[in-house]
């Protein structure tokens, strides 16, 4: 297959572990016999720095025709530390993310057999674990409308969501359940909201379209605390924004490797494939960033946008032998011998 | 001193647990020379039972010239059951929370050295943690104006504060922590929502008068991510009502000893003590039941209500004794050495 993906790496070590996942792409894509066209595009700081903007519209545009995006770190500490600033790096992730639709965040947290030990959990509660969040990222709290009243005194948030809202955010996660162990768990607060409600008659109306997926519901603060006791129970779960905010930040420290997660940002017709991790500014270009979650963000690609789980999990077995023969960077060294993010890269595209 | 307290024994085992706490609590009074009435008043199923109603007015006077109120659970499953029924022992409760105007959650989450291993997370991780939420349990999102429009398409929740609900709240916090280690952290998530602002300036103001503490101000969703990682590194945290729901259930099981936590809702004048868990109906009657949450929950009334913290001391080193002992009901005893309810009591009253 043929694929165009358009190429933002970023700023601070964005380029660096960018690179990296370029290589071991191109390794993946030469082994299996595709054809990969990258178009680098420019955002963030070093956008502004080039064109005044952090997501121009040449960006967009090649984003907008591309198969995919692949995505560095945006940031940079001139901007932090200007309060005057008027143009943000993170701006353009914002407007990166509403001028391409993209409405569900995704994130998975699973375990590395060779980083158990990293867990704060014990490896019989974390072994095994497997789990994707679906948040949905453009409704709710966060974007209903606010203010004050009565001179400041009183303050008001809006939560808001409508049937059309869900049901794509549910469509994503009950196709995402039919790819795994088909097992689906709406997060909700029903007893007490309206919008839980929505969400939950919603989601049941879908059900028999899906007769396959076995679905659950389980309240947010129940999920809260079963992330902690059973996250290995747990397959794919969807959820609204603020919720999806605080339990994906939750799921991301059990597993102990949370400098190794991939995630996904994913439109109707575009998904766009991101480590959780930032710019790490104090990094840049001193090879010594680790390159794995933009590496497995890769491997995302393959699955999610190229339906390829193959080539995904070809990058995966890579990443899973480096742990284990200790070819890492430094932040997962223990002290001992380490490798430069170029080396890695290089190791993890001649493993493939 | 001469205290009454108004005891509500509600439902399943809350009579046996509440017969234990009042035992303990005697113990402790005899030894340091104070003089507790009680006041025993019914509510939940039984008050149903007997009046037809799960909050009768005379529970309320009782509670309402009481200095404190000890309570068991609520909840049958006669009503659990029975989706006809018109009155819920539950409502019982919320309508005591309403009336004796209990707007402060106070939910510790500690350790017991003996019971470490229970945890989910590595001892390193758990021990020591000693930390208390303290919830806002009348206003935010769960009270607002809620309903759909658009023929039920969109739905919606609003999210409210004053500054005086946030005042009175963080009020409570800044002297709980002033007795303990006089660390303070509002929980909000200001970057986003104008709620989150209020209660952020809110408290920001009143650090002025409280110049010992030290206050901290953390986004939710890094708070879910540290209570997993370092839960030890937490003192006092305030927060609203629907960030605390979810963070102490997540709190409540990082310590493994979620049946034996303690509880309190304070109220402008009064406040109230009961365990976190719930009326447990299949086991009433047995004299199986764990009655140390009940007892815990009079030890913090001692220390909270009454500002007596050696007489709350009294009572956790004797369960701390209890439970280095053995000395503990079948959930505890691990398929060894198990006592009954009243047992567990007598041996906790004669070791005060
Ligand atoms: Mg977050
Ligand atoms: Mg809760």
């Amino acid at each position: 297959m043929k694929f165009n993906i358009a190429l933002l790496a970023g700023d601070g070590i964005g380029p660096e572990v960018i690179d990296q996942a370029v290589k071991v792409s191109d390794a993946v894509a030469n082994k299996f016999g595709h054809e990969i066209t990258w178009k680098p595009a420019l955002t963030g700081a070093a956008a502004i720095d080039a064109v005044g903007e952090p997501y121009p519209d040449e960006t967009h545009d090649v984003c907008a025709n591309a198969d995919a995006v692949l995505f560095g770190a945006i940031g940079h500490p001139k901007f932090d530390n200007d309060p005057s600033a008027q143009v943000r790096p993170e701006q353009g992730l914002l407007k990166m993310r509403k001028k391409l639709g993209l409405f569900a965040n995704v994130r998975p947290t699973f375990t590395f057999p060779s980083l158990l030990d990293k867990s704060p959990l014990k490896q019989e509660r974390i072994e095994g674990t497997d789990l994707v969040f679906l948040r949905e990222l453009t409704g709710g709290i966060y974007f209903g409308e606010k203010g004050r009243r009565d001179d400041g005194e009183t303050a008001y948030d809006n939560c808001v969501y409508t049937r059309a809202e869900v049901q794509r955010l549910a469509k994503k996660g009950f196709e995402l359940a039919m790819t795994r162990s088909k097992k689906l768990c709406c997060v909700d607060k029903a007893n007490v909201l309206e919008t839980s409600r929505l969400w939950r008659e919603t989601v049941q109306a879908m059900e028999k379209d899906y007769p396959e997926v076995e679905v659950s519901y389980e309240f947010v603060d129940a999920v809260a605390m079963r992330l902690v006791q059973w996250p290995n129970e747990y397959d794919v779960l969807i959820t609204e924004n603020l919720f999806g905010d605080i339990l994906t930040d939750e799921a991301s420290v059990i597993s102990g490797s949370m400098g190794l997660m991939p995630s996904a940002s994913m439109g109707a017709d575009i998904a766009l494939f991101e480590p959780i991790h930032g710019s790490y500014p104090q990094a840049t270009g001193l090879n010594i960033a680790n390159p794995m979650a933009t590496i497995l963000s890769a491997a995302m690609m393959f699955e999610t946008a190229f339906n390829l789980p193959e080539e995904g999990k070809a990058i995966r077995d890579a990443v899973n032998r480096a742990l284990a023969e200790g070819i890492v960077t430094e932040d997962l060294a223990d002290g001992g011998k380490s490798y430069g993010t170029k080396e890695v890269g290089d190791w993890l595209a001649s493993n493939i």
